[in-house]
């Protein structure tokens, strides 16, 4: 338990449609500090609603949406991007007025267009990025503390109910996130530059270093410790998610890295010319934002706590 | 003391020539063990010779390299790479015959076409890198386990003497490391792909996020738990110590760079057209790296230790 006392459940019922790492995550969450009365868990994977209601993290358990939020005051859809606008569709039908929709995904522009239309009249849509992850996925990686001292981006469409928003924003406080509101298209310019390139970046650079056939495996990974092996952590992220993060954010991305393609050919430049200065002007400029990284506290990610993690 | 008991010391004199956070380390580590019966550091810098003094690391100091080598059996070139020539030029009228001159530089040809010219008839010149460092830089940021479970690669000319080899070996075994013997040039390529294209990637990825108008700095800075700081710490290590790796490492830097490059223009194409199976295959890909670099002991880097870390 981290709050010192049990405050009363925030929602009634709770529906979390995908049970991967941020859903299995919220359930844990939510157990632990009461602040639901039931958790629902929905997954199209058998095997994985088996998993979470053996690790006893939810109440009930099915794998048909519109099943699982019937009488649920709040859903969250935790499924890949790419996957939220067929589960909107198909939970519909179960929804009840009052109830509150909201989601967790990466990219927030694409999925306010893929889920809004089925969202029925007296239901609220209130979506939101939980900015926390880990290179685990499934419902075995999740833990109860994920979300601690982590941003949690709200991007309610104009006009949105004002209470659904708080009620929203008090559930990721007791998470222990941070709150931010912000327009969608400007959160996935932000997090295009923050988190999407940086994965993109990742991902690329470990597939180039398996592919260099002069330089066998083995030595790539046996040296790894020179600065390859922060890639490999971040590279080892869930494919399906963050394939659907590139092609739903593909605007944003292209955008940044389009300018990070300009920037590395003037650095390309300067290493086949010998212009010294100019590395070593950008080095000094880099070493001053991680100050302000540090300074800002994001320099430390909370690690999972052996006995919440599932055996991961 | 990390010895169950002292040794007896592996050489009678070193000489550290560069007292940063690698020259730095090493006089700790040298006295903590006791493997030299005395250590004398020498730098361009008065103060870094001061704060060395002061921290009780070295037994004396001299700005004079051909002064710091007088009698000694052993000297460890500690500085930049491009300066290592330089640095050899000047402290070969002090060397006497039987001494071994080694280095600790990030690039091996360039450094030995550089220094092995300068070394006398009768010296042994063993190359050496420790794969070890971290962001932080200068005599007060080393600390003495920092070569502890790293790999040192030795890149011996060809007729260099074994004896001289197996005694520098011997001393990067005491550190801690393990040891690997390796040709200059497949060195180079090797750590172009572990490590150096990674730091030319991180250092050009915050400075295009640097530069993006669009997102204020602050906002880079707030999310940067996304993926982003990460890359900020690898962008955050020594600016002159990677301007020289560059300069001096760019063929086989402009190689990895331009396979790195083709890589990319791939998949930002497969973005644009929204080719999900291309993105997810190379992902599946990576994920399984990681699980390579995690068997073979490579993702977990040693932290410093407070009592031994200077402050930093």
């Amino acid at each position: 338990m981290n709050q010192p006392a049990s405050p009363a459940p925030l929602f009634e019922r709770v529906a979390l449609i995908g049970v991967g790492l941020i859903g299995s995550s919220l359930a844990r969450l939510i157990k632990r500090d009461g602040l639901a009365s039931h958790v629902v868990g929905c997954a199209k994977s058998r095997a994985s609603l088996d998993t979470v209601s053996e690790l006893g993290i939810v109440d009930s358990a099915t794998v048909d949406p519109a099943e699982a939020v019937t009488g649920a005051d709040l859903i969250v859809i935790c499924t890949p991007v790419g996957t939220c606008g067929d589960v909107a569709k198909r939970l519909a039908p179960g929804l009840e007025p009052g109830a509150i929709v909201s989601d967790v995904g990466s990219v927030k522009q694409a999925v306010i267009d893929a889920v809004a239309p089925h969202i029925p009249e007296g239901v609220h849509f209130v979506p939101a990025h939980p900015v926390a992850g880990t290179e685990h996925s499934g419902p075995e990686a999740g833990f109860a503390s994920l979300f601690e001292n982590h941003w949690c981006i709200l991007t309610p469409p104009p006009g949105c109910d004002q209470t659904a928003i708080d009620r929203v924003a008090e559930f990721w406080r007791r998470a222990g996130s941070h709150i931010e509101v912000m327009d969608p298209k400007h959160h996935d310019l932000v997090l295009a530059v923050t988190s999407h390139l940086p994965h993109l970046i990742a991902y690329n650079i470990v597939g180039t270093a398996d592919d260099l056939g002069s330089v066998s495996g083995s030595e790539v990974v046996k040296y790894a410790g020179g600065g390859f092996h922060d890639f490999t952590r971040i590279a080892a992220s869930d494919p399906v998610m963050w394939r659907d993060v590139f092609i739903n954010n593909k605007d944003a991305v292209l955008e940044v890295l389009g300018r990070f393609n300009e920037d590395l050919a003037a650095l390309q430049r300067a290493i086949r010319w010998g212009e010294g200065d100019v590395l070593e002007n950008l080095f000094i400029r880099t070493r001053r934002i991680r100050r302000e990284v540090i300074a800002a506290g994001q320099a430390e990610v909370p690690k999972p706590k052996p006995d919440e993690n599932g055996g991961i």
